[in-house]
C-alpha cells in the first residue's frame, strides 16, 4: 500500500517546518494519505509517527473505515475537524499546521476553539506539493483511466457512433456509457462533443445539434478510475476532409508533438507551453489558440502544474500532465488534440494511446 | 425571471445589517442570484440597486454571461473575487460583507489586499437564508427533477429491470440512463441500489451482487434538472414478499406517513423528526433507524433545513424537504421510503409521485 510512504514523506516536511502535526481537512488529501473514499473525513498527521496519527470519519463509514484505514487509530465523531483539533490539544501538541487554503474563515474559529492551547499555524498546500509527483500506484490508476477512454472511443467509432444525423448529446451519452463498460466509475468531467462550427468553441457543451458530412467532431472526455482522472481530446472528420481541415489538423498535430517533445525533467513549465505555441504562432494562428497548453491530472481533473505562459517552476519526473493545443476558427471549426502523459527521465510516457493521425469516419 | 426579486430580497437584508454590499463567492449563490451556470464567477451585490451590482466571470464564459446575465454590469477578469473587491474599493464602499463560511483563510488575505480601505465584514449564510424558502421557479424545477426520477423507475419496472440475476450495478446504470431519457442533465447524486442483505446498509454503493427472488431491493436516486436535485427512495420486493418483509415495510410506511403529516408551517424541525421516529420507536426498532428523518433539497442535494433530533427552527411555507425514515436489520435487510415534498399552507405538496404501497415485481 502506498499510503504509509506518503505519510512518511509528509512527516519529513512537517519536521522541516517545526510542526508537531498537520490537520488535513481537504478530503482529497485525506484520500491520498489513507486511501479512504468516503465523503467525510479528516486526518491528524503526527510529525512523530503513524502510531500518533489519528483518522476521523462519521458513523456512516464505520465499517468502510475499518477496511480502508486499518493501520491508523480511528475516531468516529462529527464534525471531524473539531474532533481532531481537540485530540491535538489533549495530546499536548505545541504547533499544529492547518490547510489555510481549504479551511474557511468561520471554520478556523471552530478549530481555534477546539484546539485550546495548541498554536494553529498556516500550512497551505503541503499535501498538494507531494501530489505533484505521482507514485507508481497513481500512474497505474491513470493508465487504467486512459485505457477506458481509449477503448470507449474505439468502440464508438467501430459501431458507427459518429455517423451523420446523430446529435452531439447522443454521441456524448454513448461515449460515457462505453467508458463505464470499460471499468470507469464515471466520466472524469462533463464530456465535450462539438460538431461542425461548434468545434470552434473550446468548452462547448453537447446540444441537439446534428453531425453532418464534412464536419469536424471534437471529442474531449475522460474516465474516472480509482479516483484518478484521464483527459483526452481527439478531433475527427466525418465523411471526407477538406483541404483547410487537413491543414488546420496538421498544424495542431505539429504543435502537440512539439509540446510532448518538450516534456523533460528540468524544463520550465512556461517553456513547454512556448514550444507548442511557437508552432501555432509562426503559422499566424496565435490569436486562435485561446488557452494554456495543459495541466496536471490526478485526483483532480485540473491540478498543478499548469503548463502555460505564466506557469512558474519546472517539470519533475512523475508529473502527470495534459498537452492540448487547439486552434479555433470562429464560425468555421476548430481542432484540439490532447494527450495525458507522465514525465519520465528520457521520453515521457504516453497514457492515451488513440492515434493522433487524422481519422476520417 | 426570478433573479431580480431574489437580489431585491438580499438587498433588504444588507440594509438591515448596514452593509453597503455583499461579495458573493459561493458559486451556487451566484447562480441563485443571477442564473449563471458556468464554473467560475462572483457577484458584488450593492445594497443600493442592481445598477451598482457587478457580475464577474472569466473569458471562457464571455458569451454565456451576456446571454445569462444580460441585466447586470459584467466584468471579465480573473480571479473574480479580487477583481470585485477592487471594484468595491474604487466605488468607495465603506462596509462590504463577505461569505465567511465559504472564503478560505488564505482567500481572505487576497480579498483584504484587493479591497484596500473597504471594511470587510463577516456575513455568512445570507443567501442560504433566502434559499431556504423556494420560489415557484425553483419548485417547478424540483417538480421536473422528481418527475424524471418517477418516470425512470416506472420504465425500469415495466421493462423487467429488477428481475433476478441482474446486478446492483446494472440496475443503477439503467435507472440513471432512463433519468437522462426523461430530461435529467445527470443523476443528482450517486445512485444507491442495494439488494438482499445489502439493503440493510443505509448508503450502500452498487456492487456486482445479484438480485435473488425474495430480496428487498432498495433504490435511492434522483435527477438533476436546471440545477435542482430530486431525491426519492423506494424499497421493492422481488418475487414474493415474506411476512417479516411486509411487517417491516408497513412499519416504515406508517412512520413516513406520520412524518409527512407533520409537515406544516410553524412545526419545529425536531418535532417532524419525532413524529416519524415515535412510530418506529414504539415498534421497538428505534436503534435500527440510524439517521435523521430528512433534509432540504434545492441547488444542493443536502441543504438546510435538517429534519433531525437536533434540528433547530421551524418549517416555513416553500421549504422543500425529504422525508425518509428507514429501519435496517443488519445481515437481513432494510427498508427506507423517501419522498421530496414542499411545505405549503395546509397539506404539503408531494413531488415524488411513485406509489408507496409495497411493490412486488
Amino acid at each position: 500500500m502506498p499510503y504509509a510512504p506518503r505519510r512518511a514523506a509528509l512527516r519529513a516536511t512537517l519536521r522541516d517546518r517545526e510542526l508537531d502535526a498537520l490537520l488535513v481537512t481537504n478530503l482529497l488529501n485525506v484520500r491520498y494519505l489513507t486511501g479512504f473514499t468516503g465523503s467525510n473525513a479528516a486526518l491528524l498527521v503526527s510529525a512523530e509517527s503513524d502510531a500518533e496519527t489519528v483518522f476521523c470519519t462519521d458513523g456512516r463509514y464505520l465499517t468502510q473505515a475499518e477496511r480502508q484505514v486499518p493501520d491508523l487509530e480511528r475516531v468516529i465523531d462529527r464534525p471531524c475537524d473539531a474532533a481532531l483539533a481537540q485530540r491535538a490539544s489533549k495530546a499536548g501538541l505545541r504547533r499544529a499546521g492547518y490547510e489555510s487554503h481549504h479551511v474557511t474563515v468561520d471554520g478556523l474559529d471552530v478549530l481555534t476553539d477546539a484546539a485550546e492551547h495548541v498554536e494553529l499555524v498556516r500550512a497551505a498546500g503541503l499535501v498538494e506539493e507531494l501530489r505533484l509527483v505521482k507514485d507508481e500506484t497513481e500512474i497505474e490508476a491513470l493508465r487504467m483511466a486512459c485505457a477506458a477512454a481509449d477503448r470507449a472511443l474505439a468502440d464508438l467509432i467501430a459501431h458507427g457512433g459518429l455517423r451523420p444525423g446523430r446529435t452531439e448529446r447522443e454521441i456524448a451519452r454513448e461515449l460515457e456509457s462505453r467508458m463505464l463498460d470499460h471499468g470507469a466509475a464515471a466520466p472524469s468531467f462533463e464530456t465535450i462533443v462539438a460538431a461542425g462550427a461548434n468545434s470552434a468553441v473550446p468548452h462547448h457543451r453537447p446540444t441537439d445539434a446534428v453531425v453532418h458530412a464534412g464536419d469536424f467532431v471534437k471529442l474531449d472526455f475522460g474516465a474516472l478510475v480509482d479516483g484518478y482522472h484521464s483527459d483526452m481530446t481527439r478531433t475527427l472528420v466525418v465523411g471526407s476532409a477538406a483541404d483547410w481541415q487537413r491543414e488546420l489538423y496538421d498544424l495542431v498535430a505539429a504543435s502537440q508533438a512539439a509540446g510532448r517533445q518538450a516534456l523533460a525533467p528540468g524544463t520550465a513549465l512556461s517553456a513547454v507551453d512556448a514550444a507548442a505555441r511557437d508552432v501555432i504562432e509562426q503559422a499566424g494562428y496565435g490569436e486562435q489558440f485561446l488557452h494554456g497548453l495543459g495541466h496536471g491530472v490526478g485526483l483532480q481533473i485540473h491540478e498543478a502544474p499548469a503548463l502555460s505562459k505564466a506557469g512558474a517552476g519546472t517539470l519533475l519526473p512523475g508529473m502527470a500532465v495534459t498537452v492540448e493545443p487547439g486552434v479555433y476558427l470562429a464560425g468555421k471549426g476548430g481542432v484540439r488534440i490532447e494527450d495525458t502523459l507522465v514525465v519520465r527521465r528520457g521520453a515521457p510516457e504516453l497514457l492515451t494511446l488513440t492515434t493522433k493521425e487524422l481519422v476520417v469516419v
